[in-house]
């Protein structure tokens, strides 16, 4: 065997990813030098203080607080320290110096992508974050190599871990958002502080991502429109299981054309009712899964876990090792094509389906007052479905109204759904939820 | 814009999916220049009778029957001629002189794909056939790239979307096989010679390919043991199902210690039981989908069409672009690494869970005596159950017994099945089938 190159590693961060990457690092050397064509020597890892707990047990003479140093000195750089600063900083420092960086950091990416893109294709250097997207799940390198040949219409994303665990218990229990979010964080699938994954900011970096690659263009997180699931009621559950479909929060990039004919890419995150046969709706608990829509594809389902410190590392593993071999073999590394243009759709543009639930008075010709009123706003109804409640007590009747419409834009359901609440036949309007995959 | 490179392709055979991607190159032709940073130019097709009609409208004028020609001067080759020769002697000629190939053709590269991998490593050149497994589904490239810091312990995969369509016929309607392997030929999923389906051999070539990629060592069809779903009766599966199993046929590759220890990569396919709850059990009709185990990053599960010829078109292009991207940015093409050098197991050496049905006498003391046997052999049982059936005419018990088995080696199962046959008790041995996911 002939003389094999050593490549220095830089690590900064350490924690639940990152600790897992120095182990793998360090026990499949002999297996990653095979595979990379070097030895990938992990040169030191960069912290905030040296002598804290880790969750596996490294030499210490590989910690430094000095990142800067580590990083001047490195072929190749990962970063896992998570934020913007000095994430940010290191990242643009190490390609300057023409190191390849691979990245989980979803955050920075979503807010400041373009700049590290372009300083990466100006060095010539790569810049990977497989594992900023649902986790374990080779999902960013199929979107960008294997359909590259093919038009990607539309991407559905369940993204985050968290809110597919809460979604499904209440689902699977009845329970209410408060007490399923409880359980989620008792079992340490939520943070003590859960606003970025129940209000799903995290799932919107994760689009605008998914978006930049599937339409060629470079989306940020403030062309995302953001809902997040804190509003979903068991009532809403039930009446959704009740008509055949679940609720799951989606990462959605799909292309669209507008009411004025014009094309562009509506990128959001919001909770979606989902038929229970489709493939998204058998994704339970913390499990990730995407699914793809492409011209010549067809439907495509990428599936596995979003989280965690080992499934993480070995996104980061496959990143690197992939830059290492690129530098073993010459060339420039291979950078983002972002050729495509098309503009970002705002949420009024974009049309969904949408289940909209109401409490209405039990009186004949009520329905078809109703139907007029969707008809008028141009809002056109699929299904339409009345159950009659009566109070034993009182024997005062209710009606329960369920109507999915086809696709319409956000701005004509707002105004249906104002119109209706104006109606004195209607008690209340119980829900209004988006629907895809129907 | 800067002046843009032109690389010519030559793509020899125009069926099915040969259509799809002259289409896709004609149509698509400034999307796809975007995304490769080059004009990919269809230069010709090679086809036995240039007359021949086609599935799609192509310039007359692209066709010959002179592939060796049309070879020598093209940068890039796509291959869909399917067969050995000419396909063989025309992408040797193609590596020789430093094109690019592109192929799809499984039976090639299971029975000679050493001598294409070397040859293309000889030439610095990349040979690339994601067309080659599951279709339009992204499965090499993920295996290849993404997982290349992890290691893959196994692989279950349903690559055959023929004997998908007909066990899923036979576990929906309670067909028998003829049955629905006519139904198959009548919707277009089978073929009127459906052998190389049914019995597996068309799996047994995708296995020796995903086993290879998996496990960085070569595989080749001889490596792979292969039984196909012809004997698989209705009985079978309605057993199956009442147990709770779905029955598919599987292209297996996993690590495994043999019975001395040594260890080795089982490649194998064959119908195999399967929990219904395992996410490759939702599979249905004539669907692929391909699950993987990984030390780090867990289970994972990749999902889409598996044939026809737009989808597998997408595959074909997808691996086009990414080579002629590398063209563009120079720099040698990757090729594969194959440094695991790990022994092909015998199908003797394999261990798997066995389901035995047995229809046996009802009598005091034949569990025990069954159970006996089984423990004299070494096969740990891990489920027995018996139900009594009593002829209403005759008045005449009978019972049938099924056994789902721990891990036993296929030599000690069949050692245990002799020896029940043995037994006064026995009236029949009705199935022995191999489960995995439990």
């Amino acid at each position: 065997m002939t003389e094999m190159r050593t490549l220095k590693v830089a690590l900064l961060g350490c924690g639940n990813v990152g600790a897992q990457v120095a182990r793998i690092l360090i026990e499949d050397a002999d297996a990653l030098a095979a595979r990379a064509g070097a030895r990938l020597q992990l040169s030191g890892i960069a912290v905030r203080n040296v002598n804290a707990p880790r969750d596996v047990d490294l030499p210490q003479d590989l910690f430094t607080t000095d990142a800067e140093t580590l990083v001047k000195d490195a072929d190749l750089v990962i970063e896992l320290m998570g934020g913007i600063e000095p994430a940010r900083t290191l990242i643009l420092s190490a390609l300057q110096n023409g190191a390849c960086v691979v990245t989980g950091n979803k955050a920075l990416l979503a807010q400041d992508g373009p700049t590290l893109y372009e300083e990466a294709d100006r060095a010539g250097v790569q810049l990977s974050y497989e594992a900023a997207v649902a986790g374990a799940i080779p999902i960013l390198r199929p979107i960008r190599d294997s359909l590259s040949g093919d038009r990607i219409t539309r991407v559905l994303g369940i993204v985050n871990g968290t809110t597919n665990f809460i979604l499904d218990q209440m689902d699977t229990t009845g329970a209410q958002f408060a007490d399923a979010l409880a359980e989620a964080q008792r079992l340490g699938y939520a943070e003590a502080d859960p606003t970025a994954d129940v209000e799903g900011h995290d799932a919107a970096a994760k689009a605008a991502i998914l978006a930049s690659l599937s339409f060629h263009t470079r989306f940020a997180l403030e062309n995302v429109h953001c809902e997040g699931i804190s509003n979903v009621s068991a009532a809403d559950i039930a009446a959704a299981k009740d008509a055949g479909f679940v609720i799951k929060l989606l990462a959605i990039a799909e292309k669209l054309t507008d009411v004025d004919g014009k094309e562009g890419v509506s990128v959001r995150v919001h909770p979606t009712l989902l038929p229970r046969e489709h493939p998204l709706a058998a994704v339970r608990g913390a499990f990730n899964a995407v699914f793809i829509e492409a011209e010549n594809a067809g439907e495509l389902m990428f599936y596995g876990q979003g989280a965690g410190g080992t499934p993480t590392a070995s996104a980061v593993m496959g990143d690197l090792v992939s830059a290492a071999r690129r530098l073993v073999l010459g060339g420039p590394q291979r950078t983002e094509t972002t050729t495509g243009h098309v503009p970002a759709l705002p949420i009024e543009a974009a049309t969904t389906s949408y289940y909209i639930g109401l409490d209405v008075a039990d009186q004949p010709g009520v329905l078809a007052r109703i139907a007029q009123l969707f008809a008028e706003h141009g809002v056109s109804i699929e299904i339409m479905r009345q159950t009659i409640h009566r109070d034993a007590e009182s024997n005062v009747e209710s009606a329960e109204l369920r109507i999915v419409t086809h696709r319409a834009s956000e701005a004509a359901l707002a105004a249906t759904v104002q119109a209706v609440k104006g109606l004195d036949v209607i008690n209340s309007v119980t829900s209004v939820l988006r629907v895809e995959g129907v």
